[in-house]
């Protein structure tokens, strides 16, 4: 077994709840533990720059192999020397396997070998495999890899899942020994929609493979909250305490909070710039449309208090009015103060977290704001 | 006559050619001149954000006012207290009358009054007069105002621009009877089309009114460049000399070289921005489309030793690839890389100015670079 070229310290474990704060040492620089991590499709977050996500603190960024390979492709990110070198990004940085963009595909097949699908670019056959996830992001050159797993239709029924738990587990192993990039880790995924054994199977399975971190898969695909709260209540904190664990897809409050007291340290969700795109801001009020017709005149900024560039410089009234202007400026003011506010709810979170106080963190957020306690 | 609230400080005339290094004392801040001035059509200059701007080292934009007029409207900018408040820019900002955008709409009508349009917002009829004007602009709060004139299409007979130009005298001496906010400069402008008798006659006319700068209008309206060049030679530095001298709407480095040859001091343009958005970078040896496939793999920037944050961070490869991928960031990036290099290009001028070696400049510039000698 080679050495991890990252290393998950645990710091506090809450005392009140499964929430844990943490830090993963990497060699691209520490991030500290609960993380939200933006989500740079492209090899950018949407309408910002590189320097406005230094400036709001990320210390780790998402990318998609699945687009990467696509666009610009292996031979440009072999050329640059990696996604770092690509988009001039110096901190740590995620791929995400793929897999999720691929079984998202019309007439993907799926075999044992991994799935077949037609590029969406140009039609031609593509066959993905756990080897070729490995050799994809390798080559993108990510901080950390995630391993190639089935992502199973929420809606298939139990027998499928049972199969697919298996064929999880091959591929995680696949994927595991395809991998060979020293200094980059490999997360591991387990997978058991909501059923309880599989879970409990897929857990033990992927966790018996020595990835460097691992991550609860097929959570937060339409399911019901009471469904990814009870698989998350079960298995958070089994899932091994001396690597850093993530779940996928989520970035709501709710979400996080869920997740996190259940003893998740890192979460990645396209929301808060999707959101900030149409016009939606965060605040600890809950959600804002700027462009309602009460923010027109308005000189308040977002949220008072709030140390952003957008907040510190700008009024709704203005938002508003870019927005009504379709201006991508306002997109972007939008953006960062909705990042802005995800990266201060987990560092608020982390400051709970040391002081035991998450529940009552939990109880005082849900009071001051309209966010839904289960959605 | 009330005292002006600029002073245009005449530094050094350029000893073999019209062109002249001169500096604008405003309320908001000095401004070097000749100088180039981004446009921010609706209070925002497309895709930056202020931040961006004041790094760029914009020492003054432009607002339309028949932009602002439409939205965010009057009454915003009333409530906010004018533009520099509402969008919460620090530095000068100029506003154009409005008059280019009314006459370029279909069925405006013209009386001796003004001229009678429908809103392009709700069809709602609207009279724009030069009290109008003047009361928009007034209540915008710019630093520099312009005169309400009449842009005549270029291709009207003799008989309709000799008219006009009486009707623009008229509008001017109105324009500045109802002008009245005294923290605020207002310019005249003179037309006359390509008709030298005509040039004469409107420049001795607005100039026989006090106000604090003079304009050249109805040039780069799509007349030939000989034509500008013309105009330009026999009547740019007739202008008054103690005044700012400005040419609307021009902003390649083909018309800023003619321009500051013939005695201009300012000018406008929405050509890098727009040029930046589609994906062309204005650089040193002449026009660069940034889309092209030769740039796919560069690991080059944009241009060797600009100083940009564009240039400073990122390759053509990759600015190429987030065109491709149609990222809101790529057209950000590269209006920061245009508008840094208008912005350097007038400060070389001014260099040149300073050492009389204007000719020299424009010389080296054609020499060492693609772009026409006429445009
Ligand atoms: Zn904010
Ligand atoms: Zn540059």
């Amino acid at each position: 077994m080679s050495s991890s070229p990252i290393k998950y310290e645990l710091i506090h474990k809450d005392k009140h709840s499964g929430a844990r704060r943490g830090r993963i040492h990497t060699p691209r620089g520490i991030i500290e533990t609960p993380v939200f991590m933006p989500v740079g499709t492209n090899a950018t977050v949407k309408t910002l720059t590189n320097k406005m996500i230094r400036e709001l603190g990320s210390e780790i960024i998402l990318g998609n192999a699945f687009h990467l390979f696509l666009r610009p492709g292996l031979e440009i990110m072999k050329e640059f020397g990696g996604i770092h070198n690509f988009m001039n990004w110096d901190r740590p940085l995620l791929t995400d396997s793929g897999g999720f963009q691929v079984f998202s595909l019309k007439d993907r097949k799926i075999t044992e070998d991994g799935v077949k699908f037609r590029s969406p670019l140009d039609g031609s056959k593509i066959m993905m495999t756990p080897e070729k996830s490995m050799e994809i992001q390798q080559i993108i050159g990510s901080d950390i890899a995630m391993a190639f797993d089935e992502c199973v239709d929420a809606n298939s029924e139990y027998e499928y899942f049972k199969e697919s738990v298996e064929r999880t587990y091959r591929w995680a192993k696949r994927s595991y020994d395809a991998h060979n990039k020293k200094e980059q880790a490999l997360f591991g995924i387990f997978q058991g929609g909501l059923f309880d054994d599989l879970r409990e199977k897929s857990l033990e399975q992927i966790t018996s493979i020595p990835f460097d971190g691992y991550a609860i898969g097929g959570l937060a695909v339409g399911e019901k909250y009471q469904d990814s709260e009870k698989i998350l209540k079960k298995f958070g904190n089994k899932m091994p305490e001396n690597k850093p664990r993530y779940i996928m897809g989520i970035g709501s409050p709710t979400m996080m909070i869920l997740s996190v007291e259940n003893g998740m340290d890192m979460f990645d969700c396209v929301l808060p710039t999707r959101m900030g795109r149409h016009g939606t801001a965060l605040t600890w009020k809950g959600k804002l449309n700027i462009k309602a017709a009460k923010n027109k005149f308005s000189k308040d900024p977002i949220e008072k208090d709030c140390k952003c560039y957008t907040c510190r410089n700008h009024t709704r009234g203005y938002l508003n009015h870019l927005f009504k202007r379709n201006e991508n400026t306002g997109k972007t003011l939008l953006s960062i103060h909705n990042l802005h506010f995800n990266i201060t709810f987990v560092k608020k979170m982390r400051e709970a977290i040391e002081n035991d106080a998450f529940l009552d963190f939990k109880k005082e957020f849900f009071e001051n704001s309209d966010y839904p306690l289960e959605n």
